[in-house]
């Protein structure tokens, strides 16, 4: 079991337990965890609102499974704005280390409006993929307005 | 449905037709995307990593939850190392662009350990768990002694 696993654990997670942050090895790796899960689900949902913008073609397939990916994405990073990272956070407003609870609001809406996004692209009707991702573009931009610098 | 939506979808996809590289805006999207989910797996491999290892206590309900997505990722990068991406991959050998056939057996391989592993880990015991892990993280340095650069 010793392989040059360490390695790749190196910037991984030492505990599950205790505040948010010790899931992470340091507040950069917290911070790189949520930018990625953020970047991945920005091309996730960006692919379904090319095809809600009507650029590309409605598959109803691939919009299910951008969808999935979206909800999961949707999950992940709110641990990763552990209060340990705000030093670091140059791309955050200061209001979000201020109201946790307003920040978690835009953080179960956008896993609900997700969570929507799923289902409506699973009714394989692009009227309904149209009014989740737009639903879904609202909440992202909300907290994006509220807590990311531009 | 145009809000501040087009924000969103500059750095996403455009199509889903077509050549792989072309689900990426351009080429570093590709680059970010792969980098991003390939760091995202590697939090939640090294989760599963510090159970099998002892460095935290077992937590099989975690554990599932880990997997989950590390196999999730495992699905992912592939299409990201398109080959108009070459140029710009700095960390990536040369010999991956020159073997795709074994490329793809790594990035087969990957997707078959982490779906075991998976599996391992809904069998919830510990012992399953660390052979898994071992096998799988056995795949991950295979492919990154292969293909990246150190």
């Amino acid at each position: 079991m010793k392989f040059a696993v360490s390695a790749l654990l190196a910037a991984a997670a030492v505990t599950l337990a205790g505040p948010a942050s010790a899931q992470f090895a340091k507040p950069e790796a917290a911070i790189k965890y949520r930018q990625s899960v953020m970047f991945v689900m920005a091309q996730h949902f960006g692919r379904i609102g090319a095809m809600a913008n009507g650029k590309v073609p409605y598959d109803a397939k691939a919009a299910v499974a951008n969808a999935e990916l979206v909800a999961e994405m949707a999950k992940l990073p709110w641990p990763a704005f552990a209060t340990d990272t705000e030093k670091l956070s140059h791309e955050v407003k200061p209001a979000l280390w201020k109201e946790p609870e307003k920040f978690k609001e835009h953080a179960d809406k956008l896993q609900e409006t997700s969570e929507k996004l799923l289902a409506a692209a699973k009714t394989e009707k692009l009227d309904n993929l149209k009014t989740a991702f737009g639903d879904t573009a609202r909440s992202c931009k909300s907290c994006h307005d509220a807590y990311r610098k531009d």
